[in-house]
């Protein structure tokens, strides 16, 4: 693997699914950029206030499926095995700049994560 | 660009973004397994099924974002300008096989889907 891009992306990526968070954090750049399903994130407080609700509540394990790159571009995609969903693959397009991450294209479904937040709501109300 | 599955995923990909459905077709294998969001569909009819609604009712454009492959797995994300969402990103590892796509591991967001569905439905009741 000679992809400086993948190394760090792989290094963040075991981080956070190892539940490593303190770890992970430290592959994300200050004023990075998340463009994520929900719309586009600013800033490093955002990534960590999107990825750690994920990863300490809802995450049970991770697989990689397939991960490339070069110099400034690594391209993963992986299955997660969540509390919402037994399946909730991801894919993630991060661009690095001086050893960290500054942008993140983040693509997964929300629906089931939808779902499991009405249902868990509709209970509260019973 | 020397991965043979890339140039598949790639002359595949630019066919039915560009609504040459039939070309398309012709790199996708009879027994191709898609696991999709919605869930796994199986052969080339289902896979037609899948990709010729969203290709000829809703997409308006499409833009790669990365591309990598090896000899036999392609990984892309491409951006989609689409009727119900202006951006709707997606991502795609496919295996090739003897020159054709054998599976595609499928991922995109259907919350904006889903809910372009549900206003519409709205709609039809007024």
């Amino acid at each position: 693997m000679t992809s400086p891009a993948l190394q760090i992306a792989l290094a963040h990526h075991r981080a956070w699914t190892g539940k490593n968070l303190e770890t992970a954090m430290t592959y994300i750049a200050d004023n990075v950029v998340l463009d994520a399903p929900p719309g586009r994130l600013a800033g490093i407080h955002a990534y960590r206030e999107f990825l750690v609700p994920f990863a300490e509540q809802f995450l049970i394990s991770a697989e990689m499926i397939a991960a490339f790159g070069d110099d400034s571009t690594a391209l993963l995609m992986y299955d997660t095995e969540t509390i919402p969903a037994k399946s909730a693959p991801a894919a993630e397009c991060v661009t690095v700049r001086g050893g960290k991450i500054v942008h993140n294209r983040f693509i997964f479904d929300r629906l089931p994560f939808e779902e499991f937040q009405r249902r868990r709501a509709s209970d509260g109300v019973r």
